[in-house]
């Protein structure tokens, strides 16, 4: 657990590991959002991703580190969310088993996700507590290797070459901001961003309803999140304390966002650039549009994080 | 209104015309679609387009074409969608007025895209007739000259375009489908992909409920559209006499689909490929689902032509 920060220099081994195995995205712009913002933003769309967000960058790294005998024996997780997905792809294609234990209360989106990779899915009442109970009977019958989300070393090493494709693609970029959840993202995305790039400026967004990250950030030790509410699914969980040393190192500040403005920026993504971007992934524009001066007229890359939601409840409601 | 056919010559010269003026959007394809269709399908994303379709092609090399004096006097159409936005815009980009006839029924959003583009708008009642003696109104105070959202020679080059561009990015594909409902888009991208690959198939797709350009096509005669009744709304429109003869001219055949194909077509899109397409975009997708045999293990290009859609009135419906 006291492993150390991971290097720019293990983020560009991450990339070249994977880089036969995920998609590099494409980066788009919008000249009426940059009208809207007031700056130049640059959305890297991991939402285009496979598995629909960045997660499976992470995943795919973190397994193909893994033995042979290790990975005989299977991987797995506990998420409701984009990891379980994530994860279970990555286990099909180098052909092993994925134990999933998602909470019952998880969305049908989700679950089909899940399922349609085929991985193996153990339910659970909600909770922390029950989700690790349950995961570490599965481990014990299995010898299967546990995948954190968001602190593992090879997970973060994994999310970083989103960034690091970005500012290859537009290297003069002024700052990077990603949203933050567990923090997995954010870690990656600073320090591929501050190998290849000294002054940028490194910033995370947090919807203010789950904001044990800003919290500890400003206090300068781990707060857990506490009873999280918010319509960013993806950001419910709290930092690891490998994220917070991360983060504590290389932020330059964490910005927190209202859900009405979650709910404004996803908006905006959808109608003006077309594209499909999950709560999670707007609380970084809706960042940017409640702090203009931050931004005003700089060249930002935006790690549109994920594209998958439920198209039966989204949230937006007659604006007349 | 005996005015020929174009020709490729034609759609080349438009391309050169508007190149610098539209996006060159991209085409995305999806491994999952694939799958699901049995064909490997490269779609040309239409709805990247400025005002969220392909109507601004055809809008810009119209207008483009007129004199300075034609100009002077402003330019007009009656329309409740794209045509109106995309002829808005491409006259304010040439500092001209736009005077658009808009149904008193037409929806918020659409009224909106116009507005957003200072467009000047007059209120009719539906229907065919109040509009046209709308703008003759117009016209005779104004002067200004009509441009017709799909049996316009210019606006037809306009559209051929986008295929043209598609042929370049994926020289060897086998067929090409667009949907159609005045048949501008359909007729431009025949008269480009014929010019460019003598053998290819091409296709147009429309929906049942409103299937005027397949029982002309059929019947060897022009047959209006009769109570067309479809969520694909930008194809309640009957073919005009140029875009029949080209249709007749150069296509192999025309399907009609289902609304439900239509809506899970739509949905199919959205979920795999994290993109917006409105309903008479995915029409052609719906199509090809429906038609397998046709399409088998073929490569076509769909054009995609919209992405503009009323987020608070979306038709997917709980699918348990």
């Amino acid at each position: 657990m006291s492993r150390s920060i991971p290097t720019f220099e293990d983020v560009e081994q991450a990339h070249r590991r994977i880089s036969d195995k995920v998609h590099r995205t494409p980066v788009l712009t919008s000249a009426s959002i940059n009208e809207s913002s007031g700056a130049e933003l640059y959305f890297k769309c991991e939402n285009f991703q496979k598995t629909g967000s960045f997660k499976f960058r992470g995943a795919a790294n973190a397994l193909l580190q893994l033995s042979g005998e290790e990975l005989s024996k299977g991987v797995g997780t506990h998420s409701s969310g984009n990891h379980a997905a994530a994860l279970a792809l990555a286990a099909k294609l180098l052909d092993t088993e994925a134990y999933i234990v998602m909470p019952n209360n998880a969305s049908p989106v989700k679950k089909q996700a899940v399922e349609h990779y085929q991985a193996r899915i153990t339910w659970c009442e909600p909770g922390l507590d029950n989700r690790e109970e349950a995961f570490r009977r599965i481990g014990q019958a299995t010898g299967a290797h546990f995948i954190h989300p968001s602190g593992d070393f090879n997970v973060i090493c994994g999310q970083g070459t989103a960034a690091k494709e970005l500012l290859e693609d537009v290297p003069d970029l002024d700052a990077l901001i990603a949203p933050v959840g567990g923090g997995g993202l954010t870690s990656g995305t600073a320090i591929a961003a501050r190998g290849m790039k000294k002054d940028i400026r490194i910033y995370a967004a947090e919807p203010r309803m789950a904001d044990d990250a800003y919290r500890s950030f400003k206090q300068g030790f781990l707060i857990p999140v506490d009873r999280p509410n918010t319509i960013a699914d993806g950001l419910l969980t709290s930092l690891s304390p490998l994220t917070f040393r991360i983060i504590s190192t290389y932020h330059d500040d964490i910005f927190t966002t209202t859900e009405e403005n979650i709910v404004q920026a996803m908006r905006l993504i959808w109608e003006r650039m077309k594209i499909l971007a999950e709560p999670s992934a707007a609380v970084a524009l809706a960042a940017i549009l409640s702090n203009r001066f931050v931004f005003k007229s700089k060249k930002v890359g935006v790690i549109l994080s994920g594209g998958n939601v439920d198209l039966e409840k989204l949230p937006f409601a007659p604006s007349s």
